[in-house]
């Protein structure tokens, strides 16, 4: 009798996330993986991203919580495509929690699907969710030493956020020093400053709408052939 | 053949904080384990805790961050006892990396020995690392729904920090729904107002205070002999 063994838990969360991948380009949907620590901003970033682009992009939003649906409460102000993920004790979404909240928003009427992570800048680091694009968040009241202490983050983000740039100057912040750490661990990334409790956010945005752009599905809508693709 | 397996790592880990914990009732230090998101001001509060209880208790740190030495590079400035462990990619102490880092502090000189936890209100909470108190440690900054959305760590905490307090009425903080959401989690737990960049932790040295002076160690120093105990 052979006993059969799941070697990696990654391994298998990665096919999960491949199987997201293929349904988000079938419905020509770009997604985002939005990690962060407590309280950096995120949802406050995702509010003002969902105001700013009503009209321009149909944007949803899954969000991930250990408990609560307080996120999600804010963000269905701005649209009604969003669900809210309570992990429980997890300290990250896996690529099933996605597969099970995204039959709640309708893909086929989106543009764009933001993952708000957990908020914790080290477990959900590693997880493929089936995004396009990570981006790590950091603020300027966390102080800067925030990407020399997670570089992976840094490392494998497509793109950085730095919210509350309106603390710099009350705040002690060694933006130079940030800078440094973050193009030492990833000499290309892009650093949004934002404000986001104040809606200053187009940094962000006009990464986002170049990315949403760029994004070039490689199965058509409504397909079922499955190619590889990177 | 009988091949032994390890049930429970979390069980495995507690055996080991209990071998902590005998270790530091017998050189009566009290120990507090520290847990707070990523900027919340732990290191910030330590600094100011090293300077505050200068000749009125000796004061150790332990601390745990994924890679750099900073943050022990910083509280070296205030104390010679200080370790720095580096968990790599690991979200949390445990008992095991506590017991390597303890030989570098000399126990039997201190009075408060603080562990520094990574920075994570999520991963750290269920590890028992020896220490005879947990505290939580919020900041202003992070936002009002952080007790909320982190409930394991308000029950466990034996008290909880809320730093960045000179931050009240410049950031959107609803003080009543935070300690609402507190008490409704743990009605006895004591909430300290700091401000650890200003140096005004009073709140936290008195409760500090308080626990070192109750603490009676079980063990008489220098004793071998172990007795079960709380």
């Amino acid at each position: 009798m052979q006993i059969p063994i799941v070697e990696n838990v990654l391994k298998l969360n990665d096919e999960v996330a491949q199987l997201n991948r293929e349904q988000f380009d079938a419905a020509s949907v770009w997604v985002v993986d939005l990690i962060g620590g407590p309280g950096c901003g995120k949802t406050t970033l995702l509010e003002a991203t969902l105001q700013a682009l009503k009209g321009e992009f149909a944007v949803g939003v899954l969000v991930g919580d250990l408990t609560t649906s307080r996120d999600a409460d804010r963000l269905a102000r701005g649209t009604d495509q969003v669900a809210q993920i309570n992990t429980g004790q997890a300290c990250h979404l896996d690529a099933n929690q996605v597969r099970q909240a995204m039959r709640y928003v309708d893909l086929q009427s989106l543009d764009v699907l933001v993952i708000e992570n957990v908020g914790n800048l080290i477990c959900p680091v590693g997880f493929d969710l089936g995004q396009h694009a990570k981006v790590g968040m950091f603020s300027v009241a966390e102080g800067a030493d925030k990407a020399a202490k997670h570089p992976r983050l840094v490392q494998m983000a497509d793109a950085l956020v730095l919210n509350k740039i309106d603390m710099l100057g009350a705040q002690p912040f060694d933006r130079n020093g940030f800078e440094a750490d973050v193009f030492r661990l990833h000499p290309e990334v892009v650093i949004a400053d934002v404000a986001a409790l104040r809606g200053q956010i187009e940094p962000w945005l006009n990464w986002l709408r170049q990315q949403v752009h760029a994004h070039h599905p490689p199965i058509p809508t409504g397909s079922s052939i499955v190619t590889p693709h990177a």
